[in-house]
């Protein structure tokens, strides 16, 4: 997955056919490794590093001072830790596949750097309820990563959205061209969308905020620990309830894929736009060769490709949530192996919409609304069909549903002549509804029902740049 | 779906064959049947009548405090849609096909009621605005549905909890016997599992909580209205801030799918165990008749048919989930025809959730532990082998990973021998680490094992009753 | 799901409250009235009639034939059977809830008719093999139902491609203009996928062909049987060879949902092109009233409802295929009832396939493709740009790398004269590369290029009409 | 993924640090770096390196065949491949981000060694019908590794079955004890489930197996080339028929994926029995230390990991599935960069279904049957029942109804004096039913039952040993 180069390591390929060599009739390699390979975590569940070494320094230091271990072993352990640390950051640090998991090859190396006090961190906990721990604590900071690309998203959308609160733009229904509204309207939606996804992520974190440390392998510990105390240094606001519920829980990942995916979903939606108003017959917006490709055989094409990846990438982080949903279907309590299937579809996840949603600000921060086209699209489609409705009512009292049945006699006869409806003649109006007079005119103009939507959540200039305003105050 | 009895009504079965006439090469009904059958909602958005009636009632009440229509219309138009909500619930009520939706049902009987001011209506609305106020209206009391069931069940947990809060059980991971805990402790921890679901509930329903009435087809509308009348009169905070989003979100059938397939997840594991639990080589529990069945060919049979159908269950919404969120994948705004399609998978999904957490429900309150072969299989599986291992840390200082270390011997040995570790003597232990002494037994006993589990949301029995009071607080 | 107007009959709505108020807090209707919804599976596999009758009047003959019953007994048997359906058929059944289930009440009802006869009609069987035997059958007229849906929907599209062989059309990728092709020759894309999906439908009805009849509970039968002889009066190919695996499989149900969902997909990208088509930006067909919807606002709209639809749908079919895959997740042998929820998501994607095959024939058949606004979209985006590279390999020698990029420098200055690459001088092609001659503008008209494309499979018109033509051989 | 031991290179959770730096607010790096990020395949397609080497030999030796570029270009190209592929495989290959895919990372590096030929070899074809070549000639590799894999598996099945023909085992349904099976019947279900397993992937395979090349971007190409060389070359049956769809295909990697689900769902059932056969309550198994692993707190553990890992990852595998079948959904032809997430599910679920296989065909040889625990489980639940009312129709003529009747009431009372069948005395049943005699006992016995069930696919062991060869002959 590393987007850097990489010399002379052609390892997935490799992989592939020792795969091949392994699985294709008799398995040369044996059963032990085979179960090394379908066992171990370490070659995923490294990205817990951090989480693991805070999680033990906060177990040893309310071992020590609960009297359970020494604070002479404390003091060790979290030196001992610091270096782990250290090392890893630093990239000297050597994952062992033999030592299955992030656990065990911390304390292992741990046990190498201080001794004997090594061997006492794991008093009174399991790594049940350490899994457990770190899992959340990487999650809720996945929950803060999500936060604040999306945040940066919204930023960028409500700047655009003030620049052009009254850029003109036909609004769509089921693709068809419906009512004018503005390009910035049209962004504000989207501001609206990662608004209540930031809040799901928000509600997940405060939901997931629950140390499960201490609850051991199922059943709790005969040690005299203080689980308030590890909950509190690591930021959590209190303890889990049930010892077997905080082994066998995964709803906080389940969760935050869920946010994902409906996040996921918005952002291929906004991208199915960026294709559609990218396209020679929208033209709405231009992208720079920072988001698009060529091809490679046709000289003159300038694809989106960025939006297209985003748009595909929903599948993907769907995919992910069932993978988890299917994975927890039916286990039975306390903590089953199957939920080692838990962290590779979360990582997965946050890469994924990571990437997607900083190719989204990239894309708005880039793109160049093309007002000209948008503007021309508005021409086409009756954009005014409704207001001349909505004159009909306000100014002839006649009910809606007739008044619709009028405007719809009239669009045909615009159609038939390849006009638009203000082009009709006076006479030519008055042989459908003959109270028509002249001030119908200025009522049909674009700018004109624009300008009148001015209902709370409307489209009307006014109304847009209000809740940009609003926006700011909600979101940033 | 009836669960009555269906008389002389084959229709399922003639449809099928209909059907199968209609598209098994050319098809014979012709392009207007095939579009009425795919078009028309009316068939399930019938569930929608309440929430319309509703609707256009405080739409309606607003448009004459605003002057748009007058009072004589409102009175009218009130009075009209009680009638047909009386007819509706009655029974009464011809629902017609060719009107398709619920909204055009409702609104065509109402003209026939009261004529022209029926016509006003549909003033400063759209159907857009009009279904997303009815759906969200609906999706609120399902999750108001929801909340009552989960509530429920708990009660039915805590009062089963209570009453085995000293009931010796073996605790389980990888379905292995692990450690001791109670009865009633593992049932608390669905306490914690369906409390969860229960706040991603409140949640979501407090997201969803904005008006999207008012926001007409997609661009608000040019007539004077009053849009936090109408949300305060339908019981929302607030209107939502944006009349494309408010037209095309569905956010709030997506959360609440979301949540109760997570939910779902909770209850399958919950039958899995039931279904271990009945199992000859278990027998933790029986099942009285009404939650079992027999077998068309084995008389002795005695299946747990209830727990099995909510098992499977969680594949029918999770199926719902995906099937919503792949609609919408993609989708430009503002409203597409593809969003009717969000319907039938929330309704199919209330009506799943609901009966699997009346059936759970049901057989909590059904079931008869049976202590005394709980009890039994603690006496299988070296339960108390990690009380060794502390014992031997607590007591001779030995470091954790040697105190495992030692006990493995133990284990091994017994296990050779065919017994349990108390029955090992002094001296065979002695032969493994010299200095265990006579103290070590009592420390092994199954209770004093249990007993000792007594740090924060642990097993023993003091912990378990105390839990049982906090939950009845958080939960009841 | 009817789509006949139901009187009096406002059933779901009915449903949806008595569901409310059962599970809304205690249920009042107890253990009894959920017991029977949860499990009562005759609402829906009613659909099973034929097949389940079909299958017991095989089983009677062979029974009598082998000795087991007597003949008269099968007689009755036989007759009474005959009478069953016919009641069916004609709408006069009663189906009872209380006997759960088609099989029962098939053999109910046989018993009020026959008498003692009923009873030794389940001699030799049980439900797990009747069950499987008669959804086997149904999938199989199910595979068959979509595979003549599928070919008269290829049947449209080979006609209309005919009629297209030669209209000219922008192909994209990206949803950027990319090269010429035919309207002939996009349509000819989807008789391949059709023809892929009727593929995997043969597939999957000949590898189901196996009769799981006489399998009986689980462990076969002591009876001298004759599966041989059911399994070809039911048109099966051989009886299945593992009594276990016949009553646990429902591989045929997943197999046909997968098929099913693929095929989905294949018509959301078709519905998907129809509807960009219909929008104003593109005008490439128009859709009749008979496919399309007006606004209840809007007086000037003409929405693509029905492909709308169609594309949406595609999440129902993948939805259901999820429902099984994970119901069938981690099931032990042999049958659990969880089994019970295959039947309802194949008969709803059997609804929503062969509605949504049957409205894309529709569509296929009513759509009238606007020549002129397709040759006209031709002239945008430099559909040709491929074709001065090709003729600078072809003619100038020049490798194709380079000849990308000459081309490339070729349409940045025609972009930035806004014209076309045709309407560039020869004096300004020779300012990029001096070789070019008058030559290459025959070559550059969209007609040329379109016509040079002519490799097995390419757009040229006379391979399209050849495609035709194998196309109606291979599949219709 | 990599399950070696990877030195100094904490790369994922350098990766995951570096990510959210990027994307937590505003990114640092830019939009080169998020597009570089999100838009370059090189990460994973060098998995393809093979495929794409072979494909552009067959391109480049049809296209010196047709006379379009000359046979030394060719030979360079042919011979500079080669080399190219020696440095991959010999891991000296540097693969390039800033090329983006194995395409032009292998086109650069050919360029890098021969020169101006290389810029010859991309004539008449583009990345579209290169990749979509490729990736096909990939999955159809993964086609034959799985079947491979599942030969393996079925061998390993069928040796086990034939020495346990006539291992006595309880049959279960509902996890309820049923009726007597072997345990050799048993696995031979495993055996007809992979073998449909394998006629699927045999059946996509030969589905899959036409040739893309030649269809250039979407609309094939003027050069003179010949496909059905090129097809023929890379051991497909014949070039694709319509160029838009070559390119814009992606059936064979759904079906893979819809195969390997079911699949997948087959292992995680077999899974799921071996957990259960694990535990202490059924001990119908003991895998060894290979495939069990320990538990880091409880000493006495013994866990089945690799069962269970097998069954959890059922999820990621249709996880897989539906990341792709959400891509495609509603994409417009001809190709669109979405298609690019296609390889990564499929290559997750090649990695996940190989190990998943290998796993379970090491756990089939290491599994040590427990014929003991077997026999004795027979002797509860009344496995004989369904013979009791076997033997009255046989018998005593009873019809099948009524017998059954009567054993139910046979088996109550056994289960309150808490004994078998056969302790009843013959007084005690014939006050059930006065005809029952003597002769009841000795069909009551398990081994006569078992014996008796014998007809076709039935557990009796003569039918097992008899399968037993008949599978070896089909599948192996």
């Amino acid at each position: 997955m590393s987007a850097e180069q990489t010399k002379h390591a052609p390892d997935a390929a490799k992989d592939a056919s020792a795969a091949s060599q392994m699985w294709g009739g008799r398995f040369a390699s044996g059963p032990a490794a085979i179960m090394e390979k379908i066992n171990a975590s370490i070659g995923f569940d490294k990205r817990l590093a951090d989480q693991d070494i805070a999680g033990s320094k906060a177990h040893a230091a309310m071992l020590a001072r609960q009297g359970i271990i020494s604070q002479a072993d404390a003091d060790a352990i979290r030196d001992g830790l610091d270096r782990v640390k250290e090392e890893i950051d630093s990239g000297r640090f050597e994952f062992k596949v033999e030592l299955e998991d992030i656990h065990m090859n911390v304390e292992a190396r741990l046990a190498e750097l201080i001794g004997e006090p090594a061997k006492r961190l794991h008093t009174a906990r399991s790594r049940n309820d350490q899994v457990a721990t770190d899992f959340k604590l990487w999650v809720r900071d996945a929950i803060d990563r999500a936060d604040a690309g999306l945040k940066a998203l919204q930023t960028a959308l409500i700047d655009l959205a003030e620049q052009h609160a009254d850029t003109l733009m036909p609004g769509f229904t089921h693709l068809q061209a419906a009512q004018p509204v503005t390009f910035g309207h049209h962004l504000l939606a989207y501001v609206e969308m990662f608004g209540r996804d930031r809040g799901r992520l928000t509600d997940a974190r405060a939901r997931l905020n629950e140390c499960p440390l201490g609850s051991a392998a199922l059943a709790g510990t005969p040690y005299p620990i203080d689980r308030f105390m590890t909950a509190e240094a690591l930021g959590f606001n209190r303890p889990t309830a049930n010892s077997l519920d905080a082994v066998s829980d995964r709803d906080f990942a389940l969760e935050y894929l869920a946010a994902a995916s409906i996040c996921a979903v918005h952002l291929s939606r906004f991208a199915e736009e960026i294709v559609l108003w990218c396209s020679v017959q929208f033209r709405f917006i231009r992208l720079s060769d920072a988001f698009t490709t060529g091809s490679s055989i046709m000289p003159q094409k300038k694809n989106p490709d960025a939006a297209e990846l985003v748009r595909a990438k929903a599948g993907r982080v769907i995919g992910m949530l069932n993978s988890l949903l299917i994975a927890m279907k039916g286990l039975p309590l306390a903590y089953s192996k199957d939920m080692q299937e838990d962290k590779e579809p979360v990582f997965e996840a946050d890469d994924t919409l990571g990437l997607c949603i900083a190719a989204m600000e990239g894309m708005v921060r880039d793109m160049e609304p093309n007002r000209e086209a948008m503007r021309e699209a508005t021409a086409r489609g009756f954009l005014n069909a409704t207001d001349l409705a909505d004159w009909l009512v306000r100014e002839l009292g006649i009910p809606f549903r007739e008044a619709h049945h009028i405007t719809g006699r009239a669009v045909k006869m615009a159609e038939e002549k390849r006009v638009g409806l203000t082009d009709l003649s006076l006479a030519e109006l008055q042989s459908i509804e003959p109270r028509i007079s002249e001030a119908v005119y200025p009522a049909l103009s674009i700018e004109s029902s624009l300008n009148s939507r001015s209902s709370y959540g409307g489209p009307a200039p006014d109304r847009v740049r209000e809740a940009v305003k609003v926006a700011r105050e909600r979101f940033l």
